[in-house]
Order: structure tokens, then C-alpha cells, then sequence
């Protein structure tokens, strides 16, 4: 079987508008935020609305659970969606809901987002300590059942410690090289180094905050980008997590920037002149532009193979190890 | 394959124990209760605890999800154990609940306990308006995803109508009938009639208050009313939902009865100079007195295949059928 195309984080405003675009770009599976501050009660709402479109539209799209999904959405010509959480809220201080979310479906969940949680600390913080007591037992769990590990908005401690601490590979969902643009949201050669080492993914982030030249950032550097950070840490161990937010309201970003946490606004990787979601480069505006960073990577020299690792192969071989229970 | 052992409703004290007692008895599968009041929050809490179990006693439990789990409990030497829920406050007025309540592994829901839901009304009010309009969606909804409805503690008009709404068969999980003994809980035989020409099952109940004669009953005469209700609706409609509630203390019946919806005590089935639990039947102490009853049918003429039937074998071919999506 060919290799499939996955895009390991999206938080559109879902629509079978982008269900249908989906299917034009030909995306097998895509990963889904469906919690940035929300709580259980929300989480579940969100769960709920989810099950309404995949009971409205079976021929487009279908909740993916593990890899052999991702096949099926292959063979079947549909996109298997894949939810995973970017805020360890939803567990609260319960470490038996760890279980019960992966249950549900959740395959990913952040251990903080942005700020510090009950487990770890968020990448805008000023001090980070690292894991928690609390953190530590949670990353065990994560690992029994087969809950990945995201660090995407976490602090440079807590994520070298987290890569550490797990026995199994993390990943980072959403980010590019700091040496390459020094966004916050950026990992330092040290993180990727470690994370790959212990054959975790990071999955390159097309949000113009984390592109070098922002919106206007051109295919040819970020695929450069892509080669550079493959001769450092191996292709194998990389993927693709656009964070495409498409057809949001600016007040979204807001959300995910201060939900419930902050009366006055935090501009995040923006500022108060640029306070909205920020314009998609124009090679890829939404889910039909794939082909433009296929055809971007082929002309940086990478062969058929490593290219259908990085636009999802690597995710497959990746969920196929670890959405499951520990052996 | 021989026909399994299962006892469709327990709310025993559980513990490592009873999970021996459950196998030295040879009992497949039980259908355990996890909520009689409780609110979401509360349920996942019961769903994380049995989740501690499973992971501490793999050699003795697991939790069943479908028919096929009680086959695998008989080829492994295990108990499947399934959920169920004898009250809706755990969906709350969000019909999309239903569907979750399915994917984390419940398979029946009683649309009412004792009292007047949401959805439907209990055995204990003055009058039963039957139906809600709620309830009725919630009943479609029910077929659509298999989550079975359980009208054990119903009253007789949102009985017969439940039976009558729901596309596919319900079940009376623990009851006897009313023309053997006319306990409140035990059910008319226009109900029992409705229910089995309908394909659905009813479980005979253990509670003392539920049989005639109370904790003095014969097994002869126990097994006699067995043999008249087959005689009067086919014994292909027939299993058990004992109601085993071994090792509760008495505070445990109180809350089953009062919960959080009344400042003083109801009695229930029991009375003020016989408040708590009462004392089983000395020929059904535990789960290792299931060949007590068995013989006890064999003694009133039912044949191997009908007995296989009764203590399980009917239980089982509803669960294949039931416990799925709607065809």
C-alpha cells in the first residue's frame, strides 16, 4: 500500500465544506484538537458534536482509533479523524480519566498548554521546574495505555524531562526548529535532539507564528527547513502537523490563548497590532495544497520513499507502535 | 460451545473475593450495576475503579463489551463483566450522552428508577404519565447506538409504551411477575406478555422482596414460578438478574432508595422495623450456589437446552443482537 497523507494537528471550524477538501487533497487522517481549555463536561460535548458528523457524513470522514485505520480510510476513500487534547484539563486530578479519555478515542494530550498545569510547564512561563509528582505519574499512565505524550506548548525542562520520564516515544505535534526561527513555541536542538533520539515525532507547524518570514514565508525555505532538520535528526522521525485553523473566528484564537485563565488578553506568539489568526502562506491555504509541499520537498533531493515518511508514513509507523497498550 | 453461565444483574460489594466466588460458581459474565443516582462525574469514578480492577485481577475479570466477550470468558476460564446503569442521570438532558455512555461500555439503561425521570416514570409514583417527549428521542437514540433499555424499576404505562416505541427488544433485567408475587417491582402480565412477544427478556430476580415467601422462599417454588412463566411466554425470553447485592452494608440500600432526592427515608420494597438488606435465600447465598437452581430446574422438567437457556444461553443470543448499531 502507498504511503498515506497524514496531518497530525488541525483545528478548523468544521464543515463538510473541509470534510469535502479533505477528500480533494487526498488527506487519509488528520489529528484533531478537540480540547484546549475545556473541561470534562465540554470535552464531551465536543465528543458529541464529532459523533453527529460522523453519523451525517460516513462517506467522508470516520473516527480513527488506531493505524489500521488510517488503512481502512485508504481503501475506503475517506479520512480517519483522530482526536487528541492540547491541555491535560480533561483529566483534572483524577489519574484513572487518563484511561477512561483513551477509551473515548483521545490519542494524544498535551501535558500543559502554554502555562503550568498540575503535570508539567507551559512554554510561556517564566521558571520551569520540570515534571510534577503528579506529571510523573500521569506520564506512566499515558504509557500502560497507549495515550501519547505531546509536548508542543510546553517549557524546555519539562519537555526533556517528559522525553525522559516516558518509555515510551512522544511526540511534538506542532512546532518547528528554534534554530531556524526562534518562535517560544520553537524546540531547541537539545529538545529535537532527545526527542528523536527515543523516536519521538515532530511534526512541522505551518502557523505563520512559527514560519520564518510569518505569512509570508516561502516553500522553498520551509522545505530547506525540512532537509536541514532531516540531516540533523533523521527523516524517519519526521511528519507533518500543519495547525491549520481554517474558517475560525478571530475570537478562537483568543480562546486558546486565555480561555478562562486571564481577564486581560495575552497576544501569544501575536501582538496587540496583530492580534487575529494571521494569513496561511499562499501554498497552503487549506487541505487541497498538499501537493505544493510534496513537490517542495522532491526538489530539496528527498527520495520517493523519505518523502511518503514525511507526509505520513512516519505517523502511521508511529501510531501503529503506540496508540495501544504497552506490550 | 456449552451454554455460559450469566447473571444478569449484581451491585455487589466488590472485591478480590467475590471475583473467586465468581469463578469457583462458573459464572461467564455479569452485568454489574455502576450507577443508581450518580451524575457524570460520579460515574466516571465508579468506571476507573472497575478499570483498578480489571488491571489488578486479569486472571479472574474483564470488561465485556459484547457477545463474543462471553465466549472469550468461557475459552479463558474468566467473568466478563458488563455495565449497566438503573437510572438516565447520567445523560442529563443531552441525548448525545447516550452514544457515550455506549463507547465507554455500557449496555443497559434503566429510563427510570423508582421516581419520575427525564424520560419516563417509576413504580413508586401515584401516577405514570407514561413516555416523556425526551424519552422518546432518548429511546430511538438507545436502538440506534444498542444500549439496551432496562424498564426494571418502571412503572406499568412507560412499560408498555417503552416496549412498544423501541424499535428493537428491551429488557426487564431483574424482576418476577406480579401474579406470583405482588411486590410493587414485580411486573403485570400484560407487561411480561408485551415484553417477550416483542423479543424481550426478563431476569428473575433473588431480592428476598421480590419473591414469595421473602428470604423464606422454597427453590421448588421458585423454580415452579419459572416453569409457569415459560409455560405463558416461551422460555427463550427467560434468564436471571439475581440482584446479588453481597457484602453491602445496610447505608447502601438507603442510598439505593433515597440517593439525593429525599431528606427522609423511603423504604422501598422493605419497612421501618425491616430496613436494611434482607437475608438471601439459603439456597442462594452466592455465586457458588448457581447449581442450586440449576438442579432445581431440572427437577421441573425443563430439558438440558432450556435449562443452557435460562441460566444464560438467552442472555447471550440478546447481547449478540442487542448490544450493537442498529442493522
Amino acid at each position: 500500500m502507498t504511503a498515506p497523507l497524514i496531518d497530525n494537528l488541525q483545528y478548523c471550524n468544521w464543515s463538510p465544506k473541509i470534510f469535502r477538501e479533505l477528500r480533494a487533497g487526498g488527506v487519509d487522517a488528520v489529528h484533531v484538537t478537540i480540547a484546549y481549555h475545556e473541561e470534562l463536561r465540554e470535552v464531551l460535548g465536543n465528543l458529541t458534536a464529532w459523533n453527529r458528523w460522523f453519523e451525517a457524513h460516513p462517506d467522508l470522514i470516520f473516527k480513527g482509533l488506531t493505524g489500521d485505520d488510517v488503512r481502512r480510510a485508504q481503501a475506503t476513500g475517506r479520512t480517519a479523524v483522530f482526536f487528541g487534547f492540547q491541555t491535560p484539563t480533561p483529566i483534572g486530578d483524577d489519574i484513572g480519566l487518563i484511561e477512561i479519555w483513551h477509551q473515548l478515542g483521545i490519542r494524544f494530550m498535551q501535558l500543559t498548554y502554554n502555562n503550568q498545569s498540575l503535570l508539567a510547564t507551559g512554554c510561556y512561563e517564566a521558571e520551569d521546574p520540570g515534571l510534577t509528582r503528579y506529571g510523573r505519574q500521569a506520564v506512566a499512565e499515558m504509557n500502560r495505555v497507549g495515550l501519547v505524550i505531546d509536548m508542543s506548548h510546553s517549557a524546555e525542562r519539562s519537555t526533556l524531562e517528559a522525553i525522559d520520564a516516558s518509555a515510551r516515544p512522544i511526540a511534538i505535534t506542532h512546532a518547528n526548529p528554534h534554530w531556524w526561527h526562534p518562535a517560544l513555541r520553537n524546540k531547541s536542538d537539545a529538545v529535537l535532539r532527545a526527542l528523536t533520539g527515543r523516536g519521538g515525532m515532530l511534526g512541522f507547524s505551518l502557523y505563520p507564528h512559527h514560519l520564518k518570514g510569518g505569512s509570508a514565508c516561502r516553500l522553498e525555505d520551509f522545505c530547506a527547513m525540512i532537509a536541514e532538520t532531516a540531516s540533523r535528526y533523521g527523516a524517519e522521525n519526521l511528519g507533518i502537523g500543519s495547525d491549520l485553523c481554517q474558517d475560525q473566528p478571530d475570537r478562537v484564537v483568543e480562546w486558546m490563548r486565555v480561555g478562562r485563565w486571564s481577564k486581560t488578553i495575552d497576544y501569544g506568539e501575536g501582538n496587540a497590532a496583530n492580534p487575529g489568526f494571521p494569513p496561511m502562506p499562499v501554498w497552503f491555504r487549506d487541505n487541497r495544497d498538499w501537493d505544493n509541499i510534496r513537490q517542495g520537498l522532491a526538489r530539496q533531493g528527498f527520495d520517493a520513499a523519505e518523502i511518503g515518511g514525511i507526509m505520513g508514513g512516519n505517523w502511521l509507523r508511529f501510531y501503529d507502535r503506540n496508540f495501544g497498550p504497552a506490550e
